[in-house]
């Protein structure tokens, strides 16, 4: 490392929180808007969104999903319908109240138009339950209608009152799968089979180690029977639920009178899922694997994964370098890797290394006239820190190979840290202590929502999940907090 | 043609507008939703949309643009700034006064919490403008930074009081562009490229003629100093303007104080554009090729070419058609086609025929008994009604060939259509006959506001464009209302 631009971050190990503000904003990945909690995402950051949101999409169609678009507005009267789930979303959200401002009497700026009051007012959507199952209801009227697998892209609303960059807005951009099934059982499958997308997605593609469970009662989505999510843990140790699947039985049917005619000629309620994930798997990423000099992206998600810098002092030298950069550049793009020639003028070498460094792209190639001479490059690795010398001949192939070595050792590297942050806590006074420090802590609980709460009351720890892969969990033990009989232990952590 | 599901459509002839609705609703592309003026845009109808956001986005990536993400409301202050802007869209829109609900007194459903009225209203985006810009102040200090070529693809909202499917709903789906460039002729340039990148999916994906050309100063966006645009003619005669690029000058920048220091180092405003398309553009493809079968789609956005059909009587016969069915189906994907068999064993051949030609399905393939015999199929183009027999053998070939000379086949088709009922007129009283009957009137025109306002009075023309392409209008002559030397014609028609 050299120079520059990354002088100004904040170190991790100081100010984690301060170190992740910083880092999104240096690395140009998003900014706070001039509307309260909402951000503007920057074209480098969108671009790695965008790439999240093309393989996703690429996995729901493999499970049988399309996509389509429901309303932005939603109905006050139908946040009621179903009781949990005014309880859980109903609270804070954006409400439309009026359509039309006109010119203010003083003929300075424009009012809302007091004539113009909506009948009903409308809710800018938190989640899509409600308009959706609405909408199903004309969908449906047997069994051979079944199942509708849909997923939308949207933007939502939560009005949160502390916000932060990707990990909690006020609107954020998301998918939500919304699937309407015969039978408990299909319902079931379709909830676990898109948590295990998720799973897989986290894994293979952002190089972040997830523990997949059932969420407690308590930590449900309103209005679902059961909620499965995937979590994973941050550099400082806290958990981040990264993405969720709930079953949400007949609830939503029932709420919206959704019944079909099976087999037999009956009438029935149907089944429902509905999972998402979002812009919030931006926060994760950033934090699963960045460090002080910046972003560290996987190579399955950088927009740029090869990064050229030229090293020059004449105008022919400067020609020469960059004429054989450009073939490189096209033997590198015809093995599908994504490559930048940075040829700006007005910045040395020092400050662009600091630059790509700070954006997190997976590899450096630099040349130079001596490296022109003998056939060589500079590369550096951005997930390692490390130089080499490499022939120029076959450099595109042994590239392609380096980014699959890069993308495993991003995933390594976070399932170690993960690992070595996994304890075993048996008594109280262990926990206490432990969770000060962060990491999963695997205890025995009592099964209570009572105890629950005290334990986020005394230690701010929620039970993250009660993970169904990843661990074995199950066996004999008494709560840790009021020492009743268990049979499981279940994941305790702080959480983002 | 044979029997079943579009017996019930209107017919084209008889009510044209009935015929769209019905044919939207049938074809399962949108439905109204239970939010005034909101749709749902249903799987079949987003697949289309699909296609056209993949297609536009890499011919935006094509011309250097990125994408980024801007947020969904707009303080209602900064849509003040611009002095036509609010003119032009301050009126109708989604205004969010309140960030709450409770549970009503009576504690049945939830009401608005008066405690929690926002201080400034937020006006949900009718486009983007002032809030970008108000963005860009920050990323724009000196000419290295420019120009700033971004696009954003979102959903917006526009209150309208009468709303169509497609064609005018009050939130919709679109891009807007929105490039910040350090000179006038820049900003000019860009205006001008995407208008032609327009242009040019408009042909060659939709398989839609359009016109390309300037807005009138009364048709130009609020805040424009100049808006280019596509415009294309629906069956029935009337325009639809399909996309819009406008030239903004340094409007948007003064409004927002967006300067920037040029190489010299003085400080000048900086000039914009925009530009964007909508979901507006289904309304127009429906209307370029469907006929009273239903829909009909070029095989460039069509989400299956290619359907197939099995006919048999025993189940050995249906396991040897769908089997040697398969075959075909991988041949085909591998030469990049989309194809769907219709296994459905409830319906008869003849209802699904009609459903396939409903959707617009380009290709229908049929194999029965005899044809899997022969070694031929049974081959039904969507835009011909013509059938013929092909030899299994190389199909997929024969069919990759045949979209091309489908997609070609549909422009040339509307492309007659359109300069059959192109006109030029010379006189007022003919202007008056010919406008009744639909069409794209070529006019001399005085230049004037109020002679366009009253032509728009007495017969519902308005001036769609001043060409800049696709006609040979600069010539001499005098305004068909008031008799006024004009030196070049402009293209008076009625619109969507």
């Amino acid at each position: 490392m050299s120079e520059a631009v990354n002088k100004e971050m904040t170190n991790r190990e100081d100010d984690y929180s301060k170190w992740y503000n910083n880092l999104v904003v240096k690395a140009d990945l998003a900014e706070q808007s001039a509307v309260r909690g909402c951000m503007v995402i920057k074209p480098y950051g969108y671009a790695i969104w965008e790439k999240m949101h093309e393989q996703l999409d690429r996995m729901f169609k493999a499970t049988g999903h399309q996509n389509a678009y429901f309303p932005l507005f939603i109905p006050k009267s139908f946040l009621s319908r179903e009781a949990e789930h005014v309880e859980g979303f109903a609270k804070e959200c954006a409400v439309v109240t009026h359509h039309r401002l006109k010119v203010s009497p003083d003929g300075k700026g424009v009012v809302v138009d007091p004539d113009a009051r909506l009948e009903e007012e409308l809710i800018v959507r938190p989640t899509s339950e409600t308009i959706i199952w609405n909408t199903y209801k004309n969908w449906i009227k047997s069994w051979r209608d079944l199942p509708i697998l849909c997923n939308q892209w949207a933007n939502v609303v939560r009005w949160e009152m502390r916000t932060r960059l990707f990990l909690r807005t006020a609107e954020f951009l998301w998918q939500e799968g919304h699937t309407a099934h015969a039978t408990r059982e299909e319902a079931v499958e379709e909830a676990q089979r898109m948590v295990a997308v998720y799973a897989e997605f986290a894994r293979k593609y952002m190089a972040m180690p997830v523990v997949v469970g059932h969420k407690s009662e308590t930590e449900r989505f309103a209005g679902a029977l059961d909620t499965y999510s995937i979590e994973a843990m941050m550099q400082d140790g806290k958990a981040l639920q990264a993405g969720t699947s709930h079953f949400l039985g007949q609830n939503f049917a029932k709420a919206f009178d959704v019944q079909y005619a099976n087999r037999e000629g009956k009438l029935d309620y149907v089944w429902a899922t509905s999972w998402g994930v979002s812009t919030r798997l931006m926060g994760a990423l950033i934090m699963s694997h960045s460090d002080n000099n910046g972003l560290v992206l996987p190579p399955a998600l950088a927009p740029i994964q090869v990064v050229m810098v030229p090293i020059f002092k004449t105008d022919a030298e400067h020609d020469a370098i960059v004429a054989r950069m450009e073939q490189i550049k096209k033997s590198m793009e015809a093995e599908g890797l994504s490559v930048k020639i940075d040829d700006r003028d007005n910045l040395r070498p020092g400050f662009k290394f600091a630059e790509w460094e700070l954006k997190g792209v997976p590899v450096r190639v630099v040349i130079g006239p001596r490296d022109l001479e003998s056939g060589n490059v500079e590369l550096a690795r951005r997930d390692t820190s490390t130089k080499e010398s490499l022939p120029q001949e076959g450099l595109a192939l042994r590239v392609k190979a380096l980014m699959d070595e890069i993308q495993a050792n991003l995933y390594n590297k976070a399932l170690k840290f993960r690992d070595d942050n996994v304890f075993k806590v048996d008594t109280w006074e262990e926990f206490k202590e432990k969770i000060e420090k962060g990491g999963f802590l695997l205890c025995h609980w009592d099964g209570t929502a009572e105890t629950e709460e005290k334990i986020k009351e005394e230690t701010k720890a929620t039970i993250r999940c009660i993970p169904i892969d990843s661990c074995v969990c199950e066996e004999e033990g008494r709560c840790i907090y009021t020492g009743k009989p268990s049979h499981r232990r279940v994941i305790f952590a702080r959480a983002y």
